[in-house]
């Protein structure tokens, strides 16, 4: 039932309004710049005509989509924070006292906080009580969930981000909070990347050595016996990856089911997004990276999904902290198509649009 | 006479405020993250605290300050637009339709337009005329400017910042126009860090092949005619530089004589920037970075300054554009510090926090 539903969605989503992006491409070349120089402001503002079907940008309107669950692989002290940290911030984003809470502020967006999965009793109005139940079994000892909750999860994200964009929201940004979620992001990138589980294993909060490296054994057992298929993500979502992930995953599909842009943030976001893209790759073009995340591992997952961070500041905290940061980028690119003036209007004649037009070997 | 009000500034200068940067840092370690989590944020929040003298953000108020010049290497081919775009470009800032204009508005920060030495004669009341001359000289051919106009045009850059913070502003950045000006920013680079021409050299707005080996030519012709002094910049700017950079120079060290934050753009800033700290090297503590342009030179001045961007845009429009950006990155920093909950106010208790200040791998 709940398959069949995902599916629905999948099979409609769409490539890209390749018109509306032909002629955004070809009112940025007419800006009063030389092609290109403003570099991925002018990637961003292609592909959100496309996105969109249009080159007027319309994500006044936007959101971070927070899903929070907690991870039954805590018990194996892969994490350097106690599991009621996971409650304690789900909480505290409603307060607007964590950094991600405090950057939407700051960029205009607001939260939308999911309890997917936290192992507590949540019950407050700023909190959507998704949960498909109270934490994932440990990874170590069996799989996360089972395949059904797997499919449930992803479809709690897709209908949270159709619901937004339903609200008016027309830019969202997929962030997280779950102790322990480190381990099981990667465990499913190196599942789905075929990637060593030393090269995409970080300390995450803080891990001392010995328990870094008693989360790489971890993770690497949690692989050995759930033996996840590569071949079907949400197995491997399933078998070692987490009601977060699988939720954020979600929020990518419905992102690209409604037509909006999705954000994606950290490590765990971006890993969420290759599992997204490996579900079914037309999510990729709905979704904008925003930062390169401090955590080991990020650059794999990156790499994977073939997308590149706009903003390197050394982050790794999650939460979704880096979407609004990105927001601001977007509107950037957004200023930039609407605002800038042409050639014509800036009083500069054919001679140098020709000269730079002509340039044999120009590179963007 | 300008030698010594320059040096009068010069000797001025001050470290930053250890001990507001210490409690800065303090704040920042006792907020609801694991400490460090939020990178170059907080790295960002604690230099302004040493900058300002405390930890209370007062950036509303920012500006752009553009210094527009002319160069009369371009009489060599060695840029792809005439040098009637200065002039016109300059124009345009005050029209909003520039890059940079349109990024300042999006942002919330100023333009102030610097006519240092564009080569016509202009009027109108949203330019400051403080033309050293009309046009510097041809390096291939000899000096770009006297000695004494070297230091006239930082005076003007150091004179304008210090009136900028006068009237208010808080934050500024450093930009520019000026067809021609990568060919002297290449010239200043290899000069000062003593780095061979073509690895410093790039394109530009958009050279052929052919235009861009006579580049490399030009400039090494430059250095080897005019043997600038790699340890005296003035020198440097003087035989191979322009207004521009010299300006951009001078804004450099009036930001820090005010004790301001002052935004570096893209390449010719960031030579500029270069020059600046080699003049005084305490000028670079007020410096932020902001994006890493596209335009080959940039990483090498970056290295040789020892700073490093936090946007990764493949921008390299150069006019101050990628200074609103990094504004924006400036107020998220001060918004995070201002804004988040410490521990305590999260409900998050003191093992937690133990556990991660114990962290002896803990890597930030």
């Amino acid at each position: 039932m709940s398959k069949e539903k995902l599916n629905e969605y999948l099979s409609q989503l769409q490539n890209l309004d390749a018109g509306a992006m032909e002629r955004a491409q070809a009112r940025l070349d007419n800006l009063v710049k030389p092609p290109g120089s403003l570099g991925k402001l002018e990637e961003i503002a292609v592909r959100l005509a496309g996105i969109g079907g249009s080159m007027v940008c319309n994500a006044e309107k936007r959101c971070v989509i927070i899903m929070s669950s907690d991870n039954g692989v805590v018990e194996e002290g892969v994490a350097s924070a106690p599991q009621a940290v996971t409650a304690a911030q789900t909480v505290n984003f409603t307060r607007g006292i964590t950094g991600a809470a405090v950057l939407a502020k700051q960029f205009g967006a607001d939260l939308i906080v999911v309890d997917i999965g936290v192992n507590a009793d949540m019950s407050h109005p700023g909190i959507q009580n998704k949960k498909i139940r109270k934490s994932t079994w440990n990874i170590a000892k069996g799989p996360a969930m089972t395949y059904d909750e797997a499919v449930r999860a992803i479809l709690t994200g897709v209908e949270t981000a159709v619901e937004a964009v339903e609200n008016g929201y027309r830019l969202l940004g997929a962030g997280e909070m779950g102790i322990g979620n480190t381990t099981t992001s990667s465990a499913v990138l190196s599942a789905l990347a075929n990637l060593p589980v030393s090269s995409v294993t970080g300390k995450g909060a803080g891990l001392k050595d010995e328990a870094y490296r008693r989360k790489i054994e971890v993770i690497e057992a949690a692989l050995k016996n759930n033996k996840p298929d590569a071949c079907d993500p949400i197995d491997v979502l399933a078998k070692v990856g987490g009601f977060d992930i699988a939720g954020m995953a979600g929020v990518f599909i419905g992102g690209a089911y409604m037509r909006v842009p999705v954000v994606i943030d950290g490590f765990i976001s971006m890993v969420a997004a290759l599992a997204a893209s490996k579900i079914n790759p037309l999510t990729k073009e709905y979704m904008i990276a925003s930062h390169a995340s401090f955590e080991q591992g990020f650059a794999h997952a990156e790499k994977a999904l073939g997308t590149e961070a706009c903003l390197g500041l050394n982050m790794r905290l999650g939460e979704g902290s880096g979407c609004p940061l990105m927001f601001a980028v977007i509107d950037a690119a957004c200023a930039v198509i609407k605002n800038m003036g042409t050639f014509e209007q800036a009083n500069i004649g054919g001679d140098y649009l020709n000269e730079i037009k002509d340039g044999d070997n120009f590179t963007i």
